[in-house]
């Protein structure tokens, strides 16, 4: 009698059987497209196309009122008129999406996978309108329903699945790789909580509160429940003759899989991110399920979707977390699974796998996508162990973004043990091939086998990420010119000498102009495509070049000032509605926003404010009425757990309150820390940039990103020579940026002399020491609270404050002078900055990972 | 400077705002209704109504799996043909919900509220379509669309909030008050898990596994993410004068609502049942969140969801869960609040609340809404007590639905003290005025005031809901004739002395004929539809007794026995494809499915299966060949805590792999357990029996609803004097129904001298004696496993099994003998109980509740 339940059956992995994507119509001998099911006519009098005029679009919109809201037409809000149009907007998406992905399956061309455990995707919307070029339109027909673009763009609340530059430079890679018609797909997780909400305490102190992004329904995914990924984690792994294993037992954990359309800029292209959300597989847990125990088995349920709880708020900073080492696990398994079916569709063999598959590692979270790729290989398809290893390092490739040492992943061996212990082995098995061969090569350098090893020994034996990641991909790359020399002179200079310079690339970051122009700054953006005579610039960034033209013409220099005091004046409103405070458009905006961290140095510039601030109290006031009026806006996010960070945005608030207070500087200086960062606030706050500061100690940003974005809107910047401030001071023009502080190759020797031979600050910047008094004082809340701080600068000075702290006043004089003495001279200065800024479109970075990486082509849809 | 965020704010209740439900269109001076936003005509373009023709419905389906779905044409399985084609029926249904809800809304009838703990859906697609008329339409356009309907209909998973008859009446009872075009809706929570899957292990045993229903998504559901309530746990309740007090601190848990239309049978009206899910409130947990700690505040958020993570799976037995106990209040306070909202809208004084709103207590579970409108009233109404509670007890009634005292729910004063303190003393307050009331009415009568008191002293302090349920409500009733009686009689009894008599009432229980038949049995409804000339009688079910003019007529005996057969083939099929057993659909169907529960006896039934067995093993072959061939079925889940129910159907799936696999009763008795009921399986079940069995000791079930199922498909009944069956007697004829067992005022004494002077089963019958020492020599499996259950029928007996064995036996027999010697007699048996069932349609038990509870009357839409 078979009707009972076998619960062996309960253990077997279930790998994906099926597809809702990926999929070719039959066709029959004559090659002509049979419709499988049903009747053709039928079919195809019910399929769309991309929505064509103002009267269809208003249909769909009053049809997700009436239907999908369920909502009375008049009984609607913004938020319901936000989503009613996002969901009319998400089907002219989809369109797009199921040809664009169709002709992938059908043409076959080589792809790449972008796989990053961050997208800083910010709004959908307008930039989906913007990219559909079909935003008059859309808003014509929500303007006919009775609403206002612009409030129902801002309904949409951010999708912030990123800490920072990292994720939003993915986010921008997926929009150029759409434009530029090029077959990619990103992979990350699905967290149910994102970047979490920056409160701001009465004492100044950041406060976090969770980020449930999902809770409102996102109308931008679309549910694939029926691909799924089973992935193992814990259990036993056994090793058999010729290094291949078997792994088994431990907990199943189902991912399921969740597609967001990418729609490029002006063509149909519309690529994807696949985010993986983590389910209990089958619904419950075997575990407790066996054991008998409802309960428990329900629970455990709950306890499996944790993998993609939270994102990690950490931004370049190392946490070690095994919940984190389990997201990343589960991501690489489901994505690779994914990857696997997909190519194996094409019915090549797996030897062909490198040419028609790139994955390109987004710094070192991924990693693990190396031995999960040779445990599949040897594992599942029966690769013999040479072979796997040769598709496996012709497949990957590792983009290095950071050479800070606290930033660089490793993970304990018996962590591993619990969680992977079949990768764990394969890492072994790798390791000791390799350093066999660097044995070989560099005979008797056991200083440099410990260095290059897989394995660090010191510290309880722990896994090193990059050095795994270097080894399992063909090539090597930095995102800016000096960082990327920073890279194969420091971190990796071992493995340079080992493989050769040729494995080791740069390739610079760059930002996309849709969102960071033409979005963001619509005045701009009209102004130069009048200029220019088209909108072809946005696809082709070297075009501003045009705009040089008119870098003397006084009509064109006041529509440039006209857009950038419109700018400002939408910013002060902004400041205005969310902090009361009012702030005068006509001030001089300084602008520093981006995660706060001891390296980013906004202690540097909060010092210089203070010291600005001591300045202005001593002058009289004609002196005063002389002064340059500034506001300066910080904004940002600190870890939670970097106490520091913290406490030098508790500073900054305090500072702020103090002199935004003050009668003596009233109009001349207001200091204001502007709540959780965005990406919606940094489309604020970058069109409406005088100055930026990007002044982290040299080498240590590795890019930036922000620099380039405020420069293409036509902002200055103020930075030291590190980063992509260096590359774009080269496009630019030198004159037209403020340099100032110590060179990277000074950095080592000033860190070693300020732990050797020490000079007092009072010595090196009487300026520097005035200001750290004053802070000590007990001005802005007890010296108590500061010191731990304040020590910081005066003992040790790691990030060489008290080194650079006399020239960025300086730099700071020549920005006080550039603008005020001569305000046509200004502008020219702006204008060439934007109009220079054509190298730092993502498209043409892209287009580099494209040709010189990935190997693969534009497709037209 | 106002810039930083103040952490009180945090603190503050928040009640819901706004609204998407509940709203009216503004009119002009003349009245005419004006369109708020926009232009009219464009809004009005787009507005749809139900679907009318064929090709609409293939385009509205095409454009879900274009769009929605985002899937190709071409590659659609059955899963996805019932996706796209429940998002288009659910358009159709809220195209009238709308239209309902509005008129509701302008003519501002008094409305009903239905809380109910559970709702047991069962599938919807197929009902709604019934529902709508339209079945027959998005047949042949699933069709055209190359899909067959029944393929889509049953890819639809059980919607399973419920255990069994109570939550399943709930179901019947809002498809009812639709039907009826009543202003009811029904109020439930959203679990994020269903009822349990059970599995049957090897040995036979009842496995558990998790349901989490709404992965895969829920086209049933519609989100009201702007319908939210705050709800308190804990903190602190301060006493004021004239009992009035504050309630502060705690915990807050947000409520959100998810509506589920349900439409009417032939009607536009398309009531609602709003489902709350609980959420942490605005995504964080503030004692965390001011702690400053991120991670606990994430995790935090995560158990506040968990209240509605899963339904208690008890049916008829009290558990006691802490976690119980929050979701009954998270529900309680989530509807009332949502309900005072809606009353309050109408702008009539507070006064009038019971003229507006009846609100329908189902069981106990409820019972907190009343201290909690108590609350409202007093606390944050303003409304002075003894008002107060005018109001509350005229507008609460309160349905018992079980005299069984494990059932009976009493919650520990200590963990109300942690919860809900404001409410602990609401209840003292009540307490103390009703026990002096009670003093008065009975002087001196110590035992009956602890009795009634809402507090038991015994047993460390328990509040008594059934006893509070029935200070809070003007009408009590019971769910069928005896069980009212026994309410009245029994456990209510002080109360009927107290209150009168005409507090007291019965509503015998009725089930919807559109599922129970229509639905579930296609060929019976049409020939019921044929002979009757019209489908009225789906909604005056009285009009069956039309068929009784053909109760001889051998055409319509050869119609009638063919739709039987059809189903038990159906049946058989359905047996074949999940158990891999055949069985002869010529054999007699015998089917007991219900919860497994030893008051309903399913042990009775296996031991009379073994009784059968073995009398059948001892015949010669030719007596074997004269045996009326059986084939007995069993199904039902066991609450997973509830042991002995787990053996008995351990015992009863062993017993069915000895005698199936026993080639001496080959072909003559086959007994299976079909895992997993549900309403689904009942769909298929009920209509295919020729016998069910329901067979309650006396006085223990109060109603039974299957009964009602079985008999309305023309299956007889086999069951004791208990609940509904005899009604169903009195309908149908006492010799249409095969009775047997003690009646209910035998039982006490029984149990007396089971207990004081027991008798030996040996001597009481032997024939159980017999199956109880073939139980016991080990054919099924080690005595040591079934002992504990033989011995409670050795031993107390409180079911009496022994007591009813034999006379069970001689029913079976004249079951056999009714079956075997004249097929005509029988058919005309079952014609006859179809026909004679017109009283339990819900449609009358809805109506009566109307009428003589509620108040209530239909609305036109
Ligand atoms: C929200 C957000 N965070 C961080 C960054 C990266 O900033 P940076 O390059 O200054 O580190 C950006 C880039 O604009 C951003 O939009
Ligand atoms: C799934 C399910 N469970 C339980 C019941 C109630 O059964 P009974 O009245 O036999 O207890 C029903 C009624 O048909 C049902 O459909």
């Amino acid at each position: 009698m078979s009707h009972e339940f076998d619960t062996k059956s309960l253990g077997k992995p279930r790998r994906h059987k099926r597809t809702a994507t990926g999929y070719l119509p039959e066709v029959d001998e004559q090659g002509q497209e049979k419709w499988p099911k049903g009747d053709e006519a039928t079919w195809k009098a019910g399929l769309r196309g991309v929505d064509s005029d103002v009267p269809e679009i208003t249909k769909n919109i009053v049809h997700h009122v009436q239907t999908t809201l369920a909502r009375q037409a008049y009984n609607i809000d913004d938020m319901g008129a936000y989503q009613a149009t996002a969901l009319a907007v998400r089907e002219d998406l989809i369109v797009n999406w199921n040809e664009t992905q169709l002709t992938y399956t059908k043409k076959s061309p080589k792809r790449a996978y972008y796989l990053s455990l961050e997208f800083l995707m910010g709004r959908t919307l307008d930039n989906a309108l913007l990219n559909l070029g079909m935003k008059d339109k859309f808003s014509e027909g929500v303007n006919k329903l009775g609403f206002n673009m612009e409030d129902v763009l801002h309904s949409e609340r951010d999708a912030a699945l990123g800490n920072g530059g990292l994720g939003r430079l993915a986010a921008c890679y997926v929009d150029s790789s759409a434009t530029c018609e090029l077959p990619v797909w990103g992979y990350g997780l699905r967290y149910q909580y994102g970047m979490f909400q920056q409160l701001i305490a009465p004492d100044g102190s950041q406060l976090e509160a969770p980020d449930p992004w999902l809770d409102n329904s996102n109308p931008w995914e679309i549910p694939r429940l029926d691909v799924t990924v089973d992935v193992r984690f814990g259990g036993h792994a056994e090793k058999l003759e010729g290094n291949r294993g078997i792994w088994s037992g431990g907990q199943e954990v189902l991912a399921i899989a969740y597609d967001c359309p990418i729609p490029g800029s002006d063509t149909k292209s519309t690529n994807n991110i696949r985010f993986w959300s983590a389910r209990p597989r089958r619904g419950f847990d075997l575990q407790s399920f066996n054991a008998g125990n409802y309960e428990r088995a329900v629970e455990t349920s709950n306890s499996a979707a944790n993998i993609t709880n939270v994102l990690y708020p950490n931004d370049n900073h190392y946490a070690g977390k095994t919940l984190r080492l389990q997201q990343q696990y589960f991501w690489c398994a489901a994505s690779l699974s994914d990857i696997m079916r997909r190519f194996k569709n094409t019915g090549k063999d797996i030897s062909e796998f490198p040419n028609l598959v790139a994955i390109q590692l987004n710094d070192t979270h991924p990693t693990l996508a190396i031995p999960e790729l040779m445990r599949i290989l040897v594992d599942e398809e029966d690769v013999e162990w040479n072979a796997a290893w040769d598709i496996v390092t012709r497949t990957f490739s590792y983009t290095n973004h950071t050479v800070l040492p606290e930033a660089l992943e490793k993970w304990p061996v018996q962590i591993f043990e619990q969680l992977l212990p079949r990768h764990l082995q394969i890492i072994y098995d790798l390791n000791w091939t390799f350093l066999q061969a660097v044995a070989k090569k560099f005979p008797n350098d056991v200083a440099k086998m410990e260095r290059m090893s897989l394995i660090e020994e010191a510290n309880g034996r722990q896994i090193r990420m990059a050095n795994l990641a270097v080894l399992g991909s063909f090539k090597v790359n930095g995102v800016a010119e000096l960082h990327s020399e920073l890279v194969r002179t420091t971190i990796l200079k071992d493995f340079v000498d080992f493989y050769g310079i040729s494995k080791f690339a740069n390739v610079t970051n760059g930002i996309t102009p849709r969102r960071w122009l033409d979005q963001c700054n619509p005045s701009l953006s009209a102004l130069i495509t009048e200029t220019l005579g088209s909108r072809a610039w946005l696809k082709d960034l070297y075009l501003l070049k045009g705009l040089l033209k008119y870098e003397d013409d006084v009509a064109f220099h006041k529509k440039w000032a006209a857009s950038k005091a419109n700018n400002k004046q939408r910013l002060a409103a902004y400041i205005k509605s969310t902090l009361g405070v009012t702030v005068d458009p006509r001030a001089m905006f300084v602008i520093q926003v981006k995660r706060i961290h001891e390296y980013k140095r906004q202690s540097l510039n909060i010092l210089g404010v203070i010291h600005r601030y001591l300045t202005i109290k001593a002058m009289t006031p004609e002196e005063r009425a002389k002064v340059n009026p500034r506001v300066v806006l910080f904004a940002g996010k600190a870890a939670p757990g970097y106490w520091m960070a913290k406490l030098i945005i508790r500073l900054i608030v305090n500072v702020g309150k103090v002199i935004n207070s003050d009668p003596d500087v009233k109009g001349v200086l207001t200091v204001l820390f502007l709540p959780d960062y965005s990406v919606s606030l940094a489309e604020l706050l970058i069109p409406a940039s005088d100055i930026s500061e990007h002044i982290s100690t040299a080498g240590t940003e590795a890019s930036g990103t922000s620099n380039m974005k405020f420069c293409l809107n036509g902002g200055l910047l103020l930075g030291t020579v590190d980063g992509a401030n260096i590359e774009i001071a080269e496009e630019v023009g030198e004159d037209n940026v403020f340099f100032f502080g110590h060179l990277t190759p000074a950095v080592e020797e000033l860190r070693y002399n300020h732990r050797y031979n020490p000079i007092p600050v009072q010595e090196k910047s009487p300026a520097l020491a005035a200001v750290l008094d004053n802070v000590m004082s007990g001005c802005y809340g007890e010296a108590s609270i500061w010191e731990p701080f304040i020590n910081t600068v005066r003992q040790g000075d790691y990030y060489l404050i008290s080194d650079d702290f006399d020239s960025y006043l300086n730099a700071q004089a020549m920005v006080d002078e550039a603008y005020t003495k001569d305000p046509k001279e200004w502008i020219k200065k702006s204008i060439n900055t934007t109009a220079r800024m054509g190298k730092f479109s993502s498209d043409r970075a892209i287009m580099t990972y494209a040709e010189e990486i990935w190997n693969i082509e534009p497709v037209k849809i």
